[in-house]
């Protein structure tokens, strides 16, 4: 028969077992987490009608999109889990109950031009909290928490979340009567970790055509540092001169303010005037989350607050606040700069059995037993030589390997293996499976990240 | 602004948030299971190239695909989780180790004609075990030990696990020298439950060609009824007349040998020799599962043993032994029919903390405690009146309500009320806790699946 040659298509993730096995583990850490804080798993289709999927889109995204007709129908697949949430809150608004939390880990689709390490299909793994009319400052306090919570429990102990406020930028912007160029002024000061403050400064005054002495100022502002207490008492000496200034100081002094009680630790958490998100979209807090250690890799959870999700679809205001994790390319990267766990268990089963003998019903039953046990259990039944079947123990690093011959069927004896010692046992069942899952409880104790050392 | 009208793909699932919980709940339970039996899972892309992806689709199934261009590609959706399979089996050939056991649950596309409980994009949640060259009868046997344990494990009690061999099928009509046309008889035979005896005979006759004789002696065949070993007897009768006939006795009789020590009950099996499935795919056993109080649902869980896997990738030969669950499908029947059990807890938190102070420390770190100890925790932070949080916590379902005021925080105690009884305590917080704890493990207790009464 004539041969297609199999292939994945570029951009597309599609993973061995074993880290498909610590990708599994990452997503089931994410939907613990986010439960934990109240979050209701949702899942939306793949496919949209292109009206409403792009009711907002336009330029860049929109060349990006999958869009295609079946039928009469003209559609798209979704390039983000926001609109998804914004079309499902203002359809389902009657059956909702305000504020509405809710978690989504899903494929997102973007035809970017393909190279090594950006994806077509990525998985986002998003949270949003929605308000009906109004959302209170807490909600967006307890964001960072999430954050810490989420990194933690995957294994990473060196990254800081990073957190700003809209309101102080576009405020102190209005006090220097630049509320007009506040979005170019924003996206040149967002270079400053790259091309650095001088850069900046000429870039303000040639091409935003900002005065020596207002890019002094901003330059003065965004180079505020120090710990919170330090940021939040400079940021009060410009307290009076604008409005929303003055409300962004609050906002951001009751989220820093509650930070310990939500259980973040101020190693873990900077106030960074640098930060503004790119979308225009944000009108509130804005979090990134940087890796100490790996700067370059950028922000691996980002987000914000905003005014109203949902008004291309609804009269109604509904604001929200919101982080997303880029997970495929996260897992991407952490594979690449060898941060992922490899004492981690990935193998398909926690014990293999080799019958040794040609009835198979007192190895089954054995399987059965363990398997009740909560013990993954693989029954190996092909005939092979002996050596194959290790060789194949090895290649799928289970933990145990059980042998089962005439000799511990007649005395009522299990025979184990452990693979990493190589010690072997040989002892009745209640015995060996106690063995076994006290040495499993230690070997799935590792976190999925590799730990990186002292806490930063 | 001209607002755009929200609205789902007629054909697409898209659920509210508590049966939503229930899905979760259900594919949790699926991951685990699947797990218990030594699979591996695995994640695929959606969309692959036209030209892999339907190397072998055709006719009905190549009508129904989203297929598109994007740039110079020609790109199709998966319609199914088997031919990925194939692909990836053949594409990372040599990375895996046979058996290759892996299970898969992932949303596929057809683009049917829409209707009441057809959808177009639908989860199916697939096993397969592979074996290179060869693979061993037992894994055939361990299927109903699988499909036994999922369903039991979802809470459903009243079903059947009906099994065939497709060898005993082709080796009858062989007898018969019916070979060429055993496709046509299969699927007049099939159609038995629907129609009745005299119907299939007079098809067999009329349509089919097949003496008046031979029909005769087919649905002899097909009314062999009884338990497994009253079947098994009966087809002893047959045993010498044609080599695959009893090649496909031995292998039904050791299927039905290991099911005890596989603990399926024989209540939940049946050998049932009008099974046939409709895909010529199939080579050894076959497999069905039918709601006994719901036959006409029809399968809910299906497959069978093959020869060859990959067969349009690969010169290897690839025999395997899967089935699959329409996860969607089955989702919207068990909703359909009213079986899912709406006991279960299926709110976003297990508790909500309504704070009754300005300052919200004191209800933070009880928050804070309480997602430590493993309570999913909702702190409600809106400035709303009481009554308004109350029908809140109600409309959500949370179990429990904290109410944290002046007084409690004073005393060092937390106000708690459980939303089923009513029932309200002041107590410590250590206490308060081991009551939830308690009070959810309990409410926790029920299967997906409504109780349906007695075993059948």
């Amino acid at each position: 028969m004539a041969k297609v040659q199999p292939r994945t298509l570029s951009g597309f993730m599609e993973l061995l077992p074993a880290p498909q096995q610590q990708m599994e583990r990452i997503m089931s850490i994410l939907r613990e987490t986010y439960s934990l804080y109240g979050f209701t798993p949702l899942d939306t289709p793949v496919i949209e009608a292109s009206d409403v999927l792009l009711a907002k889109a336009g330029g860049e995204t929109e060349k990006q999109i999958y869009r295609f007709t079946k039928g009469d129908s003209d559609l798209s697949l979704r390039f983000d889990l926001t609109v998804p949430l914004a079309k499902y809150v203002a359809l389902h608004y009657a059956d909702l109950s305000f504020p509405f939390r809710r978690y989504q880990i899903g494929k997102v689709y973007r035809g970017e031009r393909a190279q090594r390490g950006r994806f077509r299909e990525f998985y986002q793994a998003d949270i949003d909290i929605i308000g009906d009319g109004k959302l209170d400052i807490a909600n967006e306090a307890e964001i960072p928490s999430i954050i810490y919570q989420t990194f933690t429990r995957l294994g990473l102990r060196r990254f800081q979340i990073r957190v700003n406020n809209r309101k102080i930028l576009n405020g102190f912007y209005g006090m220097l009567g630049l509320s007009e160029q506040s979005g170019d002024v924003m996206r040149t000061v967002d270079k400053l970790d790259k091309i650095g403050p001088e850069k900046v400064r000429s870039l303000l005054m040639d091409e935003v055509g900002v005065s020596a002495e207002k890019a002094e100022e901003i330059l003065r502002f965004i180079s505020i540092t120090g710990d919170n207490a330090a940021v939040l008492s400079a940021l009060e000496s410009y307290r009076g001169r604008h409005p929303l200034f003055d409300e962004g100081l609050d906002e951001l002094s009751t989220v820093v303010k509650y930070l310990s009680a939500f259980g973040v630790p101020e190693s873990h958490f900077a106030v960074d005037l640098t930060i503004a998100r790119g979308l225009d979209y944000y009108t509130g807090t804005v979090y990134e989350t940087t890796m100490t250690d790996h700067p370059e890799i950028g922000s691996i959870c980002s987000g914000g607050r905003y005014d109203n999700l949902a008004a291309y679809y609804t009269d109604k205001q509904l604001p929200g606040v919101g982080i997303s994790i880029g997970l495929t390319r996260l897992f991407y990267v952490l594979n690449e700069q060898g941060l992922l766990n490899d004492q981690l268990n990935t193998a398909p089963a926690d014990v293999l059995i080799l019958p040794m003998t040609e009835d198979l019903t007192p190895a089954i039953s054995l399987a059965t037993s363990l398997r009740a046990a909560g013990i993954r259990t693989q029954l190996y039944a092909e005939q092979k030589k002996f050596k194959a079947k290790m060789n194949y123990a090895d290649k799928l690093g289970v933990p145990y390997v059980i042998f089962l011959g005439e000799d511990e069927i007649r005395e009522g004896m299990v025979a184990c293996k452990d693979m990493v010692t190589g010690e072997q046992t040989k002892a009745p069942f209640a015995e060996t499976l106690q063995r076994m899952q006290a040495g499993l409880a230690e070997k799935n104790k590792g976190s999925v990240i590799r730990s990186d050392g002292a806490e930063n």
